[in-house]
């Protein structure tokens, strides 16, 4: 039998200390299933003191993470410290130099750098594998770089934040309002107590970009990513959705266009009967829209220590099962060099349909005005929706919800910022792009 | 650069034509991808004059797919003849001895020989990759062999079938009988001129077999599969489930139980807000219930040339990025000497909850009678339906429905015998599992 692979894990928090659990009390069946042994050799965290219920014994304690990296005997590296910055980036390139596979779970780290640690494998003959830094234990990474091998990649979309879907499951099965979800979400351990990455988007936006280069065979453009997060989504909202048919779900989506690829992450109106639009709490799913399968949709948990911790174990799996030196296997699905740039499709030009609630002060002549508005930019309207008003009153502001057909952003925001214009709105208009999904 | 990976297909239908569509139109891209060219120089059917649309110039043509097989020089020999003998099977064995790489897309040949093939497999230090075998492009083997790793499934349990479940989704959205819908799947292609195959449940068993054995490190145990059918669902038994806030739908489910392993095909009651209510017509879709990872689902096309195709493309590349020889990867996840035997957990002892349909010829004491049964075998019910006689009439035959909370399969076989005894059914009883599923 080959010899053991040796394993190193830098970060021991939640997933750290899963994953070492999951392979000590494993060892045997891991060692059936990928004919050699997998034995954690050295571990590096902040703490030594701290008890994480693992037993340490025997396995070498490195304070840095980057000196791990660099001078312990390991085969594979795991890097689950995370931040696009150092010690974590130092600590990946540093192993992959040394000509040890890198797994990760740091989304941050490749949105930022990937293209330029994809390389490093490369060059070093080793593999970087990163299942868990999207949607935690899908196994969405594989089926990209693998399954789909030949594919044309049209579209990919998903709910790819467990925080965020937590909160608007809530809101919209509990009738709860956005800043009482959060607090519950934060409670629960679903949310940090700065929550502001994950409900911006911007943890999205990572994954997103990540999944983006995997479909398109673009280099990583995790800055070029449109970003709208949910801090705006009202219970009206959830409510006016759902009288018309939708849900509300934070969606990362990149997709094809002829002017490039568009990557937008935004609050997205789904229709209920879709397959995305029931999933709920913090799980995560995945749609892929490839030229040659079809449509292969994939759900599972999208966070949390041991859904990730399986996710590691599953790419450590696939290092020990394959002999170094011996298997072709970029970590972006292609060599580095046939990466072709990323070309921006530009939000203003994004095609679909939308959704557009506007608060106004009722008087003669507003219904005429928000209609000529949008006749003047050519949208043309599937519903209009008038909310009645509150106790039934006759007059006061009320709330006009319009459903519009397929046409462009840069129009609706004319339309919207000529209505906003006339000086009759009550508040700011909210305006929520339609995705068409499966089934409708 | 490696050298060409030399490929052979046998059986140039549907799959076999979009197989080499694919491979010779994205020729470069393969390349790029596999870092090394993917070059068919090999096919076998049965006549070599029908006009199929695609270019054979230059390729080597066998009448004879086991004389492909043997001579022709290839490295991994495609499978898309069909069938649990001979020649598909002499053919694959005959492959795997002369050291070539295998992919097919057989479930029924793997469901019957899986396991010796395998170990032939492993012999000739080959590898045999099948993800086209069960759920058509969706990828679900690659998901149990790998990403899967280290896990203990609890449960498995899909839509394995599309003519079914089309069938199930027509009688449900449009209110059509099964005859109907049959014929209707017939006109589409969706179901073949002798469905039986499909709608007796037998080609889900055949994928289901070959799921456990995955899920649960098995040998594969085709012929141990508890099976029943979609041919006696009625338009009524549709109806009475969505009163009930269920979906129909033919699922396989294995599942571990404390006296074996459970593989069950049968209708099966699912409720209408699960994820796998919503996968409707051909689709596809498997949940698997793994101990570290939590739940996860994939649904996609099922069946179909290019979905097929898409699956034995992958298969291929992984082949192509691997180096033969300096891989481990056996192809039912463990290698063939650490499968465990198959126990099989008999469906008697299944627990569950039951739908149970009774046309009963309206007098005094039925009602009774049946509580009485009910009581007796110490089934507690969680509601009783009585419909409505059609046309408002008070008396004649009618149908009570009940829905029992979990009890097991013997239990409530006793009490619809003994129900049977009393004398006063006017037709056969209905009886359809329940499975508890995600969110319910």
């Amino acid at each position: 039998m080959t010899d053991a692979l040796k394993i190193g894990i830098a970060g021991l928090g939640t997933v750290g200390a899963a994953l070492f659990g999951a392979i000590t009390t494993r060892h045997n069946l891991l060692t059936d299933i990928c004919g050699r042994e997998i034995r954690i050799i050295a571990v590096s965290a902040r703490d030594r003191s701290r008890d994480r219920g693992i037993n340490l014994d025997g396995i070498a304690w490195f304070d840095d993470p980057v000196t791990m990296a660099r001078d312990a005997d390991i085969d594979v590296y795991v890097e689950l410290i995370g931040g696009d910055g150092d010690p974590a980036h130092a600590a990946v390139a540093t192993a992959l130099e040394r000509g040890r596979h890198v797994v990760t779970a740091n989304k941050a780290l490749l949105a930022k750098h990937g293209v330029a640690l994809a390389g490093l494998a490369e060059d070093n003959g080793v593999l970087l594998n990163f299942e868990a830094a999207v949607a935690g234990g899908i196994p969405v990474i594989k089926a990209m770089r693998e399954s789909l091998t030949g594919n044309s990649i049209q579209r990919i979309y998903g709910i790819l934040n467990g925080t965020c879907n937590y909160i608007l499951t809530r809101m919209q099965r509990d009738n709860m309002g956005f800043a009482e979800c959060l607090a519950e979400a934060q409670r629960l351990g679903y949310a940090e107590a700065d929550p502001a990455f994950d409900i911006e988007g911007n943890d999205t936006a990572h994954k997103l970009a990540i999944l983006t280069s995997l479909a398109f065979g673009t280099q990583i453009a995790g800055d070029e990513v449109y970003i709208e997060g949910i801090t705006n989504i009202s219970i009206d909202d959830i409510h006016a959705a759902d009288e018309l048919g939708y849900r509300i779900k934070l969606l990362g989506v990149a997709l094809r266009t002829a002017t490039g690829i568009e990557q937008r992450v935004h609050p997205t109106m789904v229709p209920k009967g879709s397959m995305i639009a029931q999933v709920e709490g913090v799980t995560n799913a995945v749609t892929i829209e490839a030229d040659i399968l079809g449509e292969l949709m994939l759900s599972g948990p999208g966070a949390g220590g041991d859904a990730t911790a399986s996710a590691v174990l599953g790419d450590i799996a696939d290092i020990a099962k394959s002999r170094p030196g011996h298997q072709h296997a970029p970590a972006l699905g292609r060599p580095v060099a046939k990466l072709e740039p990323y070309q921006r499709a530009q939000i203003q030009s994004h095609e679909g349909g939308y959704f557009i609630s506007l608060k106004v002060d009722d008087r003669a002549g507003v219904f005429a005005s928000i209609a000529t508005r949008m006749a003047e930019n050519n949208i043309s309207l599937e519903s209009i929706v008038q909310r009645a008003r509150p106790g039934g009153a006759e007059a006061g502001p009320q709330t006009v919800i319009l459903v519009t057909h397929a046409t462009t952003e840069s129009r609706v925001r004319a339309a919207v910022d000529g209505i906003k214009a006339e000086g009759y709105l009550t508040g700011e208009p909210q305006v929520i792009r339609i995705e068409r999904t499966n089934g409708s």
